[in-house]
């Protein structure tokens, strides 16, 4: 692609840079920004900026968040010794949107993938394991995404902890609520029915 | 959504103004700039307002370019007898990809359409109807989408134009070159017909 301008190129190459964003969409977004009032442009690069130097982690859960210790770590009326592990902070958003757990999370910050060179050392785990050693955690829910490098994270966290007065779970992996059988996936389909709950159970939660 | 940090909420909120970009892709573009280098958001943010604020655009055919005078208005091997009337700098680019075009070109900066509201006094009509009066161009092509907006402006330029004395050309419209004619739509193939060229011609600029 020729531009006829540097500038354009410099910002068009940046953009570029961000994860599922081509030369050629790229190229529309900053044209757009173009047509646009100046100001939109600054207060874009202003936001991305402060954020970017200003974001604070939760010294507990290490979720984003804009104080010390996180609104849900400080939350008197959630469950701190239930802990829901999740690989990042969009997980714990997408929990919370359902309003179905009352406990705490703890945000890993990735899985172990030794492919693209993430080691157990360059997530949150060892303060995990710390919180769990200390005591008082009743369980620990794994809601990792079950692929590969997920199922490695939680075998590497369960085998630290195994010795610890704890409960394990995972979420329930299965068909879809709404969902037709017939166009599940195999192994889902499989472990749905290897997973079978009581059907009192699964009435209670309707 | 609900966001557990205002920084993060509000560098959302201003990546989620882009055009094609939701809520959940700004979440996932800004989450992705906080994992890398934190010169790495500066660099965006900074590419960003340098361009927005320092970008100039040609004084003749309204380009972008670093320059007062683009290089393709300046370049003394282009034609400038022979303008190609385009939307925006994207045609431009594609136009200069093909290398068939030796001319020079006069971009509107967007298409008549009352819907949106742009009117012939947004674009930059005025100053080609004035470059063409003065005399000296030999051939205006219109190269514009062929949307009711975009029917409406070359017709709104080539009244405006019609007694003086210039060819006026629009770009071919039919098949693309290597499509089947079965998955073609009828009114492309229709004027693919209608519009046919002596096939000697055709053969020339294999």
């Amino acid at each position: 692609m020729e531009f006829s301008s540097k500038l354009l190129e410099k910002a068009v190459n940046e953009m570029a840079q961000l994860p599922g964003i081509g030369k050629r969409t790229a190229l529309r977004l900053v044209l757009h920004l173009l047509k646009q009032p100046e100001e939109q442009t600054q207060y874009l690069a202003q936001a991305l900026t402060t954020m970017r130097e200003e974001i604070k982690f939760c010294k507990s859960c290490h979720n984003i968040s804009d104080v010390a210790l996180c609104e849900i770590c400080s939350n008197p009326l959630r469950n701190n010794k239930v802990i829901c592990v999740v690989e990042d902070i969009r997980d714990v958003m997408a929990i919370e949107n359902t309003g179905q757990f009352k406990g705490i999370y703890h945000v890993l910050g990735g899985k172990i993938s030794p492919v693209d060179g993430i080691g157990p050392s360059q997530l949150h785990i060892a303060s995990l394991v710390e919180k769990v050693k200390a005591g008082g955690i009743e369980e620990l829910i794994f809601a990792l995404s079950s692929t590969m490098e997920g199922d490695t994270t939680n075998f590497y966290i369960f085998r630290q902890i195994k010795d610890c007065e704890v409960k394990t779970s995972a979420i329930a992996r299965g068909i879809a609520v709404g969902d037709e059988l017939e166009y599940a996936d195999e192994v889902t389909l499989g472990r749905s029915i290897l997973n079978r709950i009581p059907f009192e159970h699964s009435m209670k939660n309707l």
